[in-house]
């Protein structure tokens, strides 16, 4: 009988996947499940994205270009102008989701082997692209304790090897909600350029910055030109996450051109989620700003329920729409798997994402969750409230 | 400055990319120019898949599950199974395309290094994919003497090393049309049977069977449960190529549960194109009886117009819309860019695409090139007199 792959076999099932055959079951026993785990975000897509396909007038759904339209890829670059990152169409290659987007920047940068240093926690899905890719994530641990704050740049060098090739930031970032500050991006610039890396920024939550902050991107970093790749994605920003698409941003032409071709061999990104997403960038401020104020009343609201449990540690994000919590317990695996099976009030229990999945390093994070705010406040409150209880009587 | 990766470097180009700029430029200069290079059909989408996204009533475009949803699985399970494939939902995947169901394949059943024999020509995106997945593509060449048939299973062996993992075929083939027969499929059979070897069938193409042949599926082979991984889309059987939806269809538990790792990785396919690729399920028999007697009438008319040309060989294609042709010329690279560049008759003249990039044997096919009849008969009747005029003043 013919065999899979290593790579097939080694290829891992992101954490909130192993739960998924509990929570099927729960569904079926009639229990409400509040998901805390999922980042499919609750928010409306802008009607304007929504109508765009409806008014559709084509007689054949044929290829589009395989970076995507010129049309498209220039509104995009105006988008970007208005965030002071100053890109053309020549710079963008649109793709099949941020995921398209990563795969294409690891093959365009990494060689079977090569190394890329990813300050963990970090997206789960790294773990496939990276297996998909023959490339090995090197782990930076940031704490709980600082936010998830960058790591200091000497524990990022004392990883570099010859087979290093890249550095991998997620920002806002998904686990951890964290957002990095300009002086922090300017310490990596200066790593990246030290080290010739390429500095890959996953910014798909790039709008969802809180607090007054305001998101700084790699693309904005001058000198970085040859260095930055920046990942993003219509996913989180419209609510369009089954649009799949995103793109591939880079002033190094080397990085476009070599992208290209990875584009160029699956033909063409999906063409009524581009007329969607093109009609997207006409989402007024005032969406935008809704949704944000919709999130940090979440936030907040979650934080404060949360540190109402005793031995419950939050690190509070100011960005994305997720947060790490530990809990008063050894293995969130087991927890999260409990309270699907075996734990309800009035029937009704709560989903979360084990926080193990989203680190490289074996046994860190076993005690901490990912909790996603992508439900309303009541059902944040009643799902915490669930949180609360269980924990009362859980026993490791 | 950072470096691109060996992968990268490596990823060809296609053929016909690498005249983009020569069409561009005639496009510029005014001349019109008849496509027979591109895969892209002029037939229209039917309407009932155009018309099922108009009316969607989507608030939040989200994720469907990464397999594809249940309903539609189980709606392409009965296509199947009208066309004697015995599969349920269980047995297949969605995906971005037949493109990304082929990086899943690969990606499931070969690690870095490992081989795969295909029979060249071969799709050109082939070479893609393989580097992208860091295997080596082994062809085994089939003749345009033969009409590009099944080589000899004795070349296939002579090739077979504790490598080789796989056997792709395309069926019915893009460069060349051929179908393959019954005996053949039973052929192939028998050898990945006594190797332990996967079967890659490539069925794209599969509604495209002519002149009363029937297209016979690696699926439809019994004892070749475990081997058969079979490629679908609906890009060209509806002519939806825009849509980016296909699928992988295998009754091998372990390819199914792997490649669904890299479906979960990459979270999702499109969900407006699975909305659209769901209608198209109910396309009326009469929408393919019209296409294929459309391309039927097509072919006859491009090789009867092709044959009375002096020096030219042709091979009779008996399903999908390519036909490879052999020119009395050096090398087609240099005729295709020259027929952009400096001919036309009375503005107008022709791109095709080179068959050299079709074949991975270097030297093979260089007098030859793919003509893809998805013209209308009267411009196919005009492209080739073009062709015909220019070979007579053409000099290598």
């Amino acid at each position: 009988m013919p065999v899979i792959s290593k790579k097939g076999q080694l290829m891992p099932q992101s954490p909130i996947r192993k739960l998924a055959p509990y929570a099927e079951k729960a569904h079926k026993q009639g229990k409400t499940v509040y998901h805390l785990n999922i980042g499919q975000p609750d928010i409306k897509t802008p009607q304007i994205a929504l109508d765009a396909v409806k008014v559709h007038s084509l007689d054949i759904l044929s290829y589009t270009r395989s970076e995507g339209s010129e049309e498209y890829r220039d509104k995009i670059a105006a988008y970007y102008q208005k965030k002071d990152i100053k890109v053309t169409h020549d710079d963008i290659i649109v793709t099949t989701g941020g995921s398209e987007a990563l795969l294409f920047a690891f093959g365009s940068v990494m060689d079977i082997d090569d190394e890329i240093i990813i300050p963990e926690p970090f997206y789960a899905n790294y773990n496939g692209f990276s297996t998909a890719s023959g490339v090995n994530i090197v782990p930076v641990i940031s704490k709980i304790e600082d936010n998830f704050a960058l790591p200091p740049i000497s524990e990022f060098e004392k990883l570099i090897t010859p087979k290093t090739k890249a550095i991998l930031i997620c920002n806002p970032g998904n686990p951890t909600g964290y957002l990095y500050s300009k002086e922090e991006i300017k310490q990596l610039a200066a790593l990246v350029k030290k080290h010739d890396l390429f500095l890959i920024a996953d910014e798909v939550y790039r709008e969802f910055a809180y607090d007054g902050h305001i998101h700084y991107s790699i693309m904005q970093e001058e000198g970085l030109e040859e260095h930055a790749i920046m990942i993003d994605s219509v996913s989180k920003r419209y609510s369009m996450c089954g649009a799949r698409i995103g793109c591939l941003v880079s002033r190094n032409k080397s990085v476009i051109q070599t992208a290209l071709k990875f584009a160029q061999a699956r033909l063409s990104p999906p063409t009524f989620a581009q007329i969607a997403s093109e009609a997207a960038l006409e989402t007024p401020q005032s969406y935008f700003d809704n949704v944000i104020e919709e999130y940090v009343d979440r936030r907040n609201t979650l934080i404060s329920e949360l540190e109402k449990i005793e031995g419950v540690k939050v690190a509070k994000p100011n960005g994305a729409f997720y947060c790490v919590v530990e809990l008063p317990i050894k293995n969130s695996d087991d927890f999260a798997q409990w309270l699907l099976e075996h734990f309800d009030i009035n029937g009704e229990t709560v989903m979360v994402a084990p926080a193990a999945g989203f680190y490289s390093t074996p046994g860190v994070g076993l005690n901490q969750i990912r909790i996603a705010y992508v439900l309303k406040k009541e059902s944040l409150i009643t799902a915490v409230h669930i949180l609360k209880e269980a924990l009362k009587i859980y026993k490791d």
